[in-house]
């Protein structure tokens, strides 16, 4: 941390304050220059309390110079994390993971057949809503227990690993067995009470980025989870919310050599909701293994036509097993596989 | 709705899309144009599944006409709503409520010396964060229920009315009895699982914008509330996430006038978030007085430098006292009170 | 400015750099820290070259300390400048300066006609446009010379000196007789040609901030006309870009305390703009007031519904001349006139 | 363009103002629902004066149907135009142009060693600014015409064509002979007057997207550019501005699979100016080939540490022939050729 003090600070003043920081067992260390004073701080600044600081009359500004995130930071993790789903459902190594399937969970007829068709195009991870959350409150809220109820179906049919959006901390035990990978979607990133209680599970979680989120807050929510004892995190780009209307969202496709510069965990990208339009999400998708992503979210659908929620941004099957294709030459010229 | 055919749609395609439309019990009505082809839909297009009609190859583009709030909505509700957090204190009336107070209650002497301090200078509702949610694990997180019952200790004492943020749908009973009025904080706004539990209470709701949420989804958050029989809500504009840094946030001051000609439902402006530090509260604080808000939410502490969240935007005393002057001049001029 | 080493940095690679960084005049302090290590760099480190050290392989980030911005900063002029438009029209003291006109200059009858109505409520300026830079290049681009000879035909008839937007360095010649104060569009903001050859002027400048510019970028535009040699720069902010859309652009009202107070220039707002439709134009001026704007720019239009641009925002002379009166109280809470 | 009438409108109103709008010679076709009128025009509706008719107290919002953008847009033009910049040296056919370079013009020495090093690694057009518009008034500002002269020389030596940014448009008659393709830089994409010039010459024009510019705005740009007759215009996407600030800009990757949809232009991508730093090259360069651009722009320079301007993002010519080997393998998987 480092404190930059105003013009014209008296040494007294600054030598008050370094003694006065000193009391969180720190080291302050002042440099006096021409035009300006600072003083670094040296030691675990975590316990400073910056906004006290900041109400000293003679500091200017004050500056973090350490990343607030520590358990999710690749500095003191080098080697890339891997997170387990299932039985040979590995996120992080060579082979990215497709997640696929409805936004929403319509039937136990509907998800059996996706699940099966996405199965055979190459995805090792089925995805379904059975809680959604709307932003009206008269569109389809999913078909709750139900839902999930018909995901463990389609997992014992097909054998794959499940991953669904969990709302509620008082929903977490009917999900433990039901599903094996929980989803905390974009506008609960920062529902603190949720991280908390999912950081007292041992599950994969895909925590997705809020839409209006910034990387670093992306990695303390990460952190909320870690800091419970579950490492077990998944990072998940879908998009940030800019002036421009054209895209539902704006792809942050940066995020995703960010996202692996700053952390060891793995990350992957759904270009379904950064889009929101179905021919949107090849390109993009190619664009995000491209840049090196651990893996894809995508949304499949029997019949996007009649679907009860996000017709529009679903893949039928045909589209999904051409873009699976041409995925699958993207993957190969970055030397990885899917 | 309006459904705009792209150019070169045949006849016989329109009649189809019109024929399936009408399986919504709503009626379409074709125009053929020079380069434009419309169909406008007449009736409740509420079930109309937009984005299945989106894939229609032949459409271009679909509008909605009708704002999708209906309980929150000026039109069919004409008159300014007033709610009101306690015997003869009312949002919505000629006078201005002003919520003051700490940011986290911190000691039982703390809120009550604040509370006796705020209410002296005007103040007619206490504000303090018992449960706080913070982007760091490791930030101080409130005290939690010993908090909301030293809040209590404070209403006790001055007969302040209290408000506090609610951040998890399991704590609302211990809440019930504590408070007078639910904070539902930014991070919150679209919490929908605690949104629909709060409300089937029918104790009133502050419901905070959500730091990159437009106004419209803002005012489907109040329909949230106001559909499960609670239409005691409160907006507040707290400030929105701009690319511009120097601010913590961009208080968006065009919130004020518009929300107020969107919905009948009173708006109340947090000027402490927005700017982020406390030289910034009074001229944010009166610019919101001028643009016709009801009322305002201002973070006050004893001792801001010792403050444990959120010093650096806390008023002293000394300067609510000042802002509070202030503002009595700006709410005359237009006709207010405080 | 300060240099951030990354861990494990070695002391030989620190006094290597600090060598290195000398060689640009300036004095390389470094501290050794127990996590980090940082070089406080003191003097002038105008020359030092940011990018240039980033490429070091050991620099974890780099913090300028200083303001870029010299001659519009505050700090080394600490009282309030004053720009006379015209004699007796000066902008930055306790009258508040009303600029007031058409969006763009379209007859002689027009503009003598709005010019003396808006004087007649108060305006001391009057604002016409003559070359209107439009985003379609098939919409109303001005009457361009002749439109600068009918705005200084009202000017004779009424005595009200002329503000009114310049494109192109080549046009300053015909601006300098026919404009008491030049305009520069938020879209020219960085046109930093044309920034050049008006700082080689001494005639007032409006500037307005660009819709996506920070105002340390807002500042650093004052600055190349400053730097020319011209200090008479008037700042506007009118509306950033977010990803709101209710409003054509979100009112940063905070930008009024916070270039207040970086810099000693006055600071006007445009409420037109910012809203972009006329009924926010009221609310908008009075919140400007109140924050402590210097002045306002305000459309008038003699018949908003056939004005050839921006008829939506423009106010009537009945809106005008209510809205004058609305801001005269709050001018008068604030210890202001108009 | 579609009108939305306000409830309760009267049968009457709709008529008048039907008859009102066919003065603009479109036909006004109103139809009635139950809870709203709507009014469809018909015909050639770029006279129509939307801001005008928005002032009818009665129209509660109007709509546009067609994109405002008529030569650029590919529904009048469904083939991808090619532009060619020098013989063989053509943008949006199957093999992608590489345009690398400096950030500036620094000697004759260093701009003829880069390009030769930039040709032998498959670029085959020389990118270097002369006119360098920078946000300080004080950092370096290009050599100018001799930048222009060196450029030239350097073509001379390698055959390679030139991009240069023109920002001025008294320019033009220097950079006709010296440069094969004018680049029009972020900041004056909409300097209309700059844009009107360079319409009546008829070499190909990199424009730059805005950085805060929507991809409508984008193509009203290009759009002023063909009106006048040039209609060699080639789209540069090069990162956005949005709230997120670990990285210079957002690279908006949507806007290649969307550009490519709305426009028959071509589009290439600048991964320097996106990410703003030279490890983000590689991953987003590989980003945008898959995701179809036809082409990049990137910074290369043969010191970067010493460079008078970007050098954090320029790359060294190892990494260039690193990325570009890169670029290859991620071309021939998605059928295209470097």
């Amino acid at each position: 941390m480092i404190i930059i003090m105003k013009q014209g600070t008296t040494h007294e003043h600054v030598e008050e304050l370094s003694q006065h920081i000193e009391r969180w067992n720190v080291k302050a260390n002042p440099i006096y220059g021409e035009d300006t004073i600072v003083i670094g701080l040296v030691g675990d600044t975590g316990a400073v309390d910056k906004d006290a600081l900041m109400l000293d009359p003679q500091v200017e500004n004050i500056i973090k110079v350490q990343e607030p995130f520590k358990l999710a930071n690749r500095k003191f993790h080098p080697d890339n994390s891997v997170v387990e789903i299932a039985p040979g459902v590995v996120v992080g190594g060579k082979k990215l993971v497709v997640m696929a399937g409805p936004c929403s969970v319509e039937s136990e007829e509907q998800i059996i057949d996706v699940a099966k068709h996405v199965q055979a195009d190459g995805a090792t991870v089925l995805r379904g809503g059975a809680w959604k959350p709307r932003s009206s409150p008269y569109s389809f809220q999913g078909l709750k227990a139900e839902g999930l109820e018909l995901l463990h179906k389609a997992h014992e049919a097909t054998g794959l690993p499940v991953v669904t959006e969990i709302t509620n901390p008082a929903h977490i035990d009917i999900f433990m067995d039901k599903c094996d990978c929980f989803q905390v979607g974009a506008r609960n990133m920062q529902n603190f009470e949720l991280l908390k209680e999912l950081g007292q599970t041992r599950k994969p979680i895909l925590l997705k980025r809020g839409f209006a989120n910034t990387m670093e807050e992306f990695l303390m929510s990460a952190e909320y989870i870690m800091a419970g004892g579950n490492e077990n995190v998944i990072l998940c780009e879908r998009g940030i919310r800019t002036y421009e209307k054209y895209t539902r969202n704006t792809l942050d496709i940066s995020a995703v050599p960010v996202l692996k510069r700053m952390s060891h965990l793995p990350v992957v990208v759904d270009p379904s909701h950064a889009g929101g339009i179905y021919w949107m999400v090849e390109p993009l998708a190619k664009a995000a293994v491209a840049a090196g992503a651990d893996g894809l979210m995508i949304e499949v659908h029997n019949d996007p036509a009649h679907a009860l929620s996000d017709g529009a941004q679903s893949l039928t099957y045909d589209s999904f097993h051409h873009t699976m294709n041409a995925l699958r030459a993207v993957a190969a010229a970055v030397d990885r596989e899917i």
